[in-house]
């Protein structure tokens, strides 16, 4: 790409102050031909935003939660606060790319919004596939959207399967690091506590998604997705663990062949191949490769018994309709519970295993059900957390 | 690719008992549908060739070797003899794809001839591409021909560059298994044999080859290949030593990523996928990913002081015009001659070096030129494996 000739890419970032979101910034950064930032949306932190919207100067400032929004300086008639600004912000004319790093289920109606504005969502939000896979798919059909995913996973396979027909796919491999407990007994991992969960030995990044590492349950969302996304049937999507996190997922064609997506972990280049996907931009503080440097790589079979939350949440992608629903959002509440300290490691598998077994998975027409599943899930899930039985391990 | 309606692809096989041609056999019989095996053509095994026939029924066959051919029982006038009948058959009318599999310098005119006549050229003799590359480049430019490499490495390359632009190639980089005398001391290989040097440890090829991967020879090949066939400078093509043999090649993007080509070491796949080129057939056999198996993956520096063909051959490279050949021509010697035990595995980079040092490079604009470098890198390779300085050390 020639940044001489072309207009920037203007882009919209929905939870500019996390993790995702700050990196995507940087990537900005390094090049102002390239891209244009457009909208800034955090949820509630407001210094970092102001910071993020001096040096950017977008169009358009939004601060989702009200009482922060409140508690600003006057910054202008540009900084708009409340839910209902995050969703225009979605749709946004100025904006070619919507960045959704927004945090949890929060993140769906943002992604349908921008997909039904005919953007380009480049989607960091893990929760709007999983819960809302369906709706999402439709409005692709329907409309000039484009979906992009920026994790590191789904981009690699994206990127494997560039030039492919998808009919020569035989099977998706995602990577996963293993999380901080890697290698642990489910008696042993009986004790950790928050701050154990959140040291992630290779990848920085905020503390749900951290603890869904240490858990799998973030693998088993991504299996989710990588299904919904590239459309292979669960049987053909494996994970396997890979400490080093430097090869970010295979796929293997019906020939035997099979194409991985490497690099050093940074969240940074699947958020800028997700800006110009199918094309690449000339980026050298990128460009890190060392082999040698990253030798040995090495893999594992995934420990059913001791992270039942990766099993728990495949089945619970296979059974479909709302019932990826119901896991992420008991998952929500159960990782809620642990950094609180009121819910064992362990206990968060039994929380959201119990809470799937009292909801019966509907299928999603529209985003009520989603609203309504999700509700349920939430309740049943936050009841589950306070009983003792749960906790101890002693609930069947 | 449905096999049920499209007609076979219609392949003749130059080489077709030695270890490649019999590997592209093994493929070719397993789709039968698919593919058709219209010529073979063999240097002197005429008891396989005979077998071979019997088997695929093909509507010529050709012994190179004029001797070998008269020493063969009557098989009917689809039988020929000779050089001439050999490059009559890179022609032939009949065939869709020619596998070159010839070993060594005698694979360059067919390969011409081959391009010339507008088949697509399954290429396995590296020599074509390294002593007559600009040739084989001016003849894919001319006509209809197609070039589609066989060897592990540049298929690999070429998978991890399907559906991206060659300017967004950053770095191609190579993997080497180290061969057998990985991490030796340039002392301890002084005192090797042929028979250490044919125990390869992860690929099952032919002697040449063998002795070319204990050298890293075939390496310094392998990077000339690579640069003509994906045109990329010399400076942005490494090798790295991985060995294991299960990343066949890496490809490194403008943007930081990388992407890379895995699979069992079988030679089985590239081949397939010369002959089926864009697309991918399926091939139960060949499905054999199992990343817990294959770790760890490991990769180290090439070891230019033990294995000083590597760079002579890459600087070869370099320069261009004849050179390459030269050092091809001399290296076929040097490898003949440590073969027959009258060179030392050393001594081969002494004699290679020396050749270099006595012929000057040329550039090259039709294949005579190469020919006539051909013979005199040979005649002055001979010499020098036979003067006592040389296989000794002691000469300058």
């Amino acid at each position: 790409m020639n940044g001489s000739s072309t207009p920037p890419i203007r882009v919209a970032i929905l939870g500019s102050t996390g993790s995702i979101g700050v990196s995507a910034l940087s990537v900005i950064e390094r090049h102002p031909q390239r891209f244009q930032v457009v909208a800034l949306a955090a949820n509630r932190s407001v210094e970092r935003l102001e910071v993020q919207a001096a040096r950017h100067d977008p169009l358009r400032v939004v601060v989702a939660d009200q009482e922060a929004y409140r508690s600003c300086r006057d910054n202008g008639t540009h900084w708009r606060g409340g839910r209902s600004a995050l969703l225009e912000l979605a749709e946004l004319e100025e904006a070619d790319v919507v960045v959704n790093a927004l945090v949890g289920f929060a993140g769906l109606e943002p992604s349908l919004r921008a997909l039904e504005a005919g953007k380009r969502l480049a989607l960091a939000n893990k929760e709007s596939l999983v819960t809302g896979g369906d709706l999402l798919l439709q409005a692709l059909e329907k409309g000039d959207g484009e979906l992009v995913p920026i994790d590191s996973e789904h981009s690699a396979i994206l990127q494997c399967l560039e030039g492919c027909s998808r009919k020569e796919v035989q099977r998706l491999v995602l990577t996963a690091s293993g999380g901080p407990f890697r290698g642990w007994s489910p008696e042993r991992l009986a004790g950790v506590g928050a701050e154990d969960a959140l040291r992630h030995p290779t990848w920085e990044m905020g503390a749900k998604i951290s603890i869904d590492s240490a858990t799998l349950a973030n693998k088993a969302l991504e299996v989710i997705e990588a299904h919904l996304l590239y459309q292979v049937s669960y049987d053909r999507i494996d994970a396997v663990v890979h400490p080093q996190s430097i090869i970010h997922s295979f796929v293997e064609f019906v020939d035997g062949s099979v194409m991985a997506q490497l690099g050093f972990p940074t969240m940074e280049l699947p958020i800028l191949y997700a800006l110009t996907y199918p094309q690449r931009l000339d980026d050298v503080v990128l460009r890190t490769f060392d082999p040698v440097g990253s030798s040995p790589l090495t893999f594992e079979e995934v420990d059913g018994d001791a992270f039942p939350l990766f099993g728990i949440g495949v089945a619970a992608g296979r059974t479909g309709g709302t019932a990826p629903t119901v896991f992420n959002a008991a998952n929500e509440i159960a990782v809620a519970a642990f950094l609180d300290g009121t819910l064992t490691f362990p206990g968060m598998a039994r929380v959201v295993e119990g809470t799937l077994d009292r909801v019966d998975p509907e299928p999603v027409s529209e985003i009520q059900g989603v609203l309504e599943a999700d509700r349920k899930g939430r309740r049943i899930a936050t009841d589950l957390t306070t009983r003792r039985s749960i906790a101890a391990g002693t609930d069947g």
